[in-house]
């Protein structure tokens, strides 16, 4: 809305521009009774808001934060490829901040962000978090605000995610059609909503084939020789499974390493399939069989999401939860 | 120097306290002639000053920023490893600004931090960059600022790096003594610092050996497919090379794909080393000999360097430029 119809919206209803301005952009300090009188007038003039004069108006940084457990990962730089194309668009400038999947960092950025450094907000929490007071303070400012893939699922803020449980179902299924029988879940601990929904699928899948008995979940975490020596455990026992489905890429490292050391020949004795968006797989020996996220898309739509809610555009409820699927990469490591 | 002392020297000098505190902190505000005073004494009374509470009192921001070109390398997530370690002691958030390898970007990201954002910035410069105003602008502006990695050879300040020239002539010489008779050098294109020297590395190795009719140098990109097929015709052409040497992480994966797709078989026909951090190569087929820069510590001794600028102490010449050497790690790829 440019200035000249704000002037006569304003003088119209006996107000202030700035009052009027605030209540179109349904300001906490106008009274709903303002708010009503203002939008009234407004639609009957038939003013069209121009949310990007508006949202220039409001904004006082041009800047969106991004905050992610780390970078040693495809997925997370693949995400910020999709946030940035969005933010060059708008001539946002995006910064990132690293949790190190520690609560505490977490909840000191997200403190340090409550300042109004930045006009907007996306997050993908960190595997330590198990409340979410600090993102409730966060929201109560205000300030404009996304979950990304590891989602607050209680939480009011717009969420967007790929479907774990059914991806995950589909590359237990995966590996039981190439013939597995026993299949061993690598799963992150932790109360992460995306791990939860991984585990769900993989048990789904058994259940569906019958097999609900011989769940063999194996819980492993960031360090590289505590995961080998659990594997060499699994792989060494005397029911050793003869497929391995690995929550994150780390984890189907470390058990490629494993294998390579113990000799176990991959697809033959062990098939093994594992999340994970790095193209370099396709060379790993053998070739591994993938479930690749949309991170792209995820982190365009989230930041499309994002910049809806800053230019103060209204949300439909399909839009405050987007599930975006993922799909299967077949390669030698899980061939029947 | 805690208060007392401020004031105590005040008095003697009979300046304000907040003039004698930014004489000692070599304030641009302050005149030379008053410096000298206010230091002279501050010496004659054995005044030490504390660093850290003359950080606190200056610091808006206790935070730093870290500019990059990218992040899907874990060159540079290990780089903010050896960052964040630092700056978690000191208490400071550390931000992260992507430049994709655009000056423009680069360009819009230095000019939004000179006011007053951060307290200190950490860059590694852009492939495109080819002029440093920019950057001697905020150096101007007083802002404590490090180059690591990516650096501006002629600015004034402090650089951290590796030895590229030479861990790049010790590349060529490994594959020369496994038996290659003909090397390519899978380049990336433009005047960075780093290519420039990697460059004159391989070509100082085949001039020791008498080979320096053979250069044989490849400009790479960023497209992947591009890429391919530039290796491709290299391979197909008659005279191929028996050796590839690849500039960056990226080109030996398109190195890979190629000989995959002809069955050109790695080592016995062709040997490859490359630059690359990434733990996962030695899972390839054929596992990949690699020079591994020393990221983690190129981070830590770029942050500490830019926390003893903040924290105003003087540098030694030699901590204004590092040089943290690399290290080949010999796998099957180049087997003789």
């Amino acid at each position: 809305m440019d200035n000249v119809n704000l002037k006569k919206l304003a003088k119209e209803l006996n107000l202030a521009i700035s009052t009027v301005s605030r209540a179109l952009r349904d300001s906490h300090e106008i009274s709903q009774e303002t708010k009503d009188r203002v939008k009234a007038l407004a639609e009957k003039l038939g003013f069209q808001p121009n949310p990007h004069a508006s949202s220039l108006r409001q904004s006082k940084s041009k800047t969106i934060a991004v905050v992610i457990p780390e970078i040693q990962n495809n997925f997370f730089a693949q995400i910020m490829n999709g946030v940035e194309d969005v933010a060059q668009q708008k001539g946002y400038h995006v910064l990132i901040y690293l949790t190190h999947e520690d609560y505490k960092r977490e909840k000191g950025i997200l403190d340090l962000l409550r300042n109004g450094r930045v006009d907007g907000l996306m997050i993908s929490v960190s595997n330590t978090t198990d409340n979410f007071e600090h993102l409730q303070a966060y929201c109560k400012a205000g300030i404009p605000f996304v979950f990304f893939d590891r989602v607050g699922e209680l939480m009011e803020a717009p969420q967007i995610m790929t479907d774990d449980a059914e991806a995950s179902c589909k590359a237990t299924d995966h590996l039981l059609k190439a013939g597995c029988k026993r299949i061993a879940f690598l799963s992150l601990s932790g109360n992460l909503s995306i791990s939860i929904r991984r585990q769900s699928g993989y048990k789904k899948a058994l259940a569906k084939y019958g097999l609900g008995q011989h769940e063999l979940i194996v819980e492993c975490g960031p360090e590289d020789e505590s995961n080998r020596q659990k594997i060499r455990e699994l792989l060494e026992s005397n029911k050793p499974p003869d497929g391995i489905f690995a929550a994150i890429e780390k984890f189907a490292v470390n058990t490629y390493e494993v294998c390579h050391a113990l000799k176990i020949k991959i697809p033959e004795k062990l098939k093994v399939i594992s999340y994970s968006n790095m193209a370099a797989v396709a060379l790993f020996d053998p070739p591994l069989s993938t479930i690749v996220q949309p991170a792209y898309e995820m982190g365009k739509q989230a930041a499309d999401t994002l910049f809806k809610i800053i230019e103060k555009k209204s949300l439909l409820p399909a839009e405050k939860k987007i599930v975006i699927p993922s799909c299967i990469k077949e390669r030698r490591s899980t061939r029947g």
